[in-house]
């Protein structure tokens, strides 16, 4: 294979990447909605596009490595590939908890909601959506220095995790009514922070883009 | 590298990935351990392996990628350096629920307990455990069929998850006083389930291992 068709083929591998990426995000800030607004037609759709993000990933993992078979490429070839591969399991993964998010959103009852606790969800929910985009843009940008900074935004994400906990469990205690409710509420915070973990791995992958090293953010 | 030589180095990957498995597997075991025996200094145990497991993987990591670049490997060998590249991040995630769990152990305060759900935990975890080693055991062995086979037990470990998160809103709402010891209890299934889904996923790579095939299972 030329030169020139091997960097169009590894070209095309980093945009489809970047374009799952976008999917995803799109799908987590459907789901958000989804919860927030107690719509279960958005949270359905949400669910039903998740096939076409698994397949996206298949995809990608199928062609990264025919291409380090076939190719057998070097250096920062090898690691634009290896980083695809890689991190489309974090993207997919993101993609499951963006579909747990929209199945808790159907498993809200007619039952008793927490308001405050729905506004502080909807607010969790952007900074998580935040750092997903921001991840994917220093993907794109292949900004190393970026990806270490937006890896930090994590800690805001795990203290805002904590704290909404917290308001989930004493609305609890004040009003059993709520028990259900709050057991969606507590699985979707988790989602959530762990989508934040994901995005954070997704900024390490970006770091040994750049630099050939693994290291732990 | 003569053949031979690389053929030790790829050995040497094998075992040590399925070093870094029977170690996360011990992990889990203890964790749930520590959690339905309320032990907290067994938890503290969890908390402080974690950080060998994270290095374990980095290890593996940067060992798969450096013999994919110096000896641009084919067919069996390439899938046997890429299967422990990919699945050694479902490993040190398992490690990580493992670290949660015990965090939920050391988190349960002086509360009411709620003893029968403790019990179902323990038979989650167990089941969990088994779906963990069997995986491992096809691995080493590299046995797709039965990978195929130890693949369908979730399913077991997912119904479970259901059954036992429905007890403990129960439980909840029969007496306030065990809400915060219930959040845990979600806690803990959650990331129990989530080992499972983990599992499963190594059973993927072990198909692909032997067929070169990326499946869903």
């Amino acid at each position: 294979m030329l030169r020139s068709q091997f960097e169009d083929e590894l070209n095309k591998l980093h945009n489809q990447f970047y374009s799952m990426g976008t999917q995803v995000s799109a799908q987590l800030n459907k789901a958000v909605r989804a919860f927030v607004s107690h719509d279960k037609e958005l949270a359905e759709e949400v669910i039903a596009s998740d096939e076409e993000i698994n397949y996206l990933e298949t995809k990608l993992e199928t062609k990264s490595l025919e291409m380090i078979a076939l190719q057998q490429p070097v250096s920062h070839d090898l690691r634009t590939i290896i980083t695809v591969l890689k991190a489309s399991s974090d993207l997919e993964r993101m993609g499951d908890h963006a579909v747990s998010i929209a199945q808790a959103a159907i498993n809200l009852k007619g039952e008793e909601r927490i308001p405050s606790v729905e506004e502080d969800i909807t607010i969790m929910g952007e900074k998580v959506k935040n750092i997903v985009d921001a991840s994917l843009n220093a993907y794109m940008q292949g900004d190393e220095v970026r990806a270490r900074e937006i890896a930090t935004w994590d800690n805001d994400i795990n203290l805002m995790f904590s704290e909404i906990q917290n308001k989930v469990l004493e609305g609890m205690k004040d009003n059993t009514d709520t028990i259900h409710t709050g057991k969606e509420y507590l699985m979707t915070l988790t989602y959530l922070e762990r989508i934040g973990d994901y995005a954070k791995n997704l900024c390490e992958w970006i770091v040994y883009l750049k630099t050939g090293k693994i290291v732990e953010l």
